[in-house]
């Protein structure tokens, strides 16, 4: 018995420790976040269609959003990463504020967005160039599907906040996105919000 | 030219499509969801302290929760389940209303619990019996590590609400918690919810 009973001990050793954090759903604030990102527009150099005004906010170089990752998981299968974004109202010449957008380098792993806060939309391709957009408002919770890549933009007024769940192993490929863009985005025209072809898109 | 092109569209009839379901924060409702399991006190025949008490009890036989299966992924590697549990307020005896409780039959695979409305615990425990509960109040985001079973007990006087997202691969193991037991209950004394031993734990 003593020894089974040291056997456990040992094994209960190795085991991840339980834990929490208080998710303010109104900011998407944690009480406690592992890593956060902020990014600006210099992060998303060349990805807005216009260029122009893109070099023009450059001097300001604002911030377009940030992620608060609640806990930065191993990389491991069967480990889960959650995290909020926050994305700034604004816009790039008529193209709103957006994430830099990426693919999972692991394409099978799909992920969870549910949006708490604002309004914007989850844009979503693949690597074939279709495209999918959802409007995205307090309590949509939309499923990112395995190889699809995906962006996120504010297309409202106050901040667009969303919640994230993923398979921490999922990885990312920003450099596809990067390269090409997203084969369509999202512009304001006559004061709203349109899924519109890219025309930088490669 | 021609042949990628089509080959492109081959490969794009494979992929899953994007959807999105409403989420309801107060009461854990979806617009659609793919599958509602409802489970009663019979259902979780043999797992209160108190027999007694379920004894009693089953000639009424309430229904203790439901689980709101938002999407009912498909069981593959990197596809993500979500959906809400909602658990009634109620006692058995003095222990309060819970979830059967289980492993994942593939136990490398986390969980992620985010409470949205009204009061509870959620109890998670190692093969060995090591024990770890967690107060949930809305917005508390809990992460159930790997190898850990897990069940959640409704403390409050209002339906106790949570949202989760899983690994679909991780699948379920009911038996071991059925057989054993959880290591401690959570029961109510002298009007507040109290984490004890369980005496029948096996």
């Amino acid at each position: 018995m003593a020894d089974s009973y040291t056997l456990s001990k040992e094994i209960s050793m190795n085991y991840m420790t339980p834990f929490s954090r208080r998710l303010e759903f109104t900011t998407g604030k944690f009480d406690k976040t592992d890593l956060v990102q902020t990014r600006r527009l210099s992060d998303l150099k060349g990805l807005f269609a216009d260029q122009e005004a893109e070099a023009a906010l450059m001097q300001e170089n604002p911030v377009l959003y940030e992620v608060f990752l609640a806990f930065d998981a191993p990389p491991e299968h069967g480990q889960l990463g959650y995290s909020t974004t926050v994305i700034y109202p604004g816009k790039v010449g008529d193209e709103y504020f957006m994430t830099k957008g990426h693919y999972h380098s692991k394409g099978e792993c799909a992920e969870l967005y549910t949006c708490l806060q604002g309004e914007g939309y989850l844009l979503m391709q693949t690597r074939e160039g279709e495209v999918k957009a959802i409007h995205m408002t307090p309590g949509v919770a939309a499923y990112v599907p395995p190889y699809w890549g995906h962006s996120t933009m504010n297309v409202g007024k106050e901040n667009f906040v969303f919640y994230a769940c993923y398979p921490a192993e999922a990885g990312y490929d920003y450099g596809t996105i990067a390269e090409k863009g997203f084969a369509s985005i999202i512009v304001e025209r006559n004061g709203r919000a349109e899924v519109v072809a890219n025309p930088t898109y490669k």
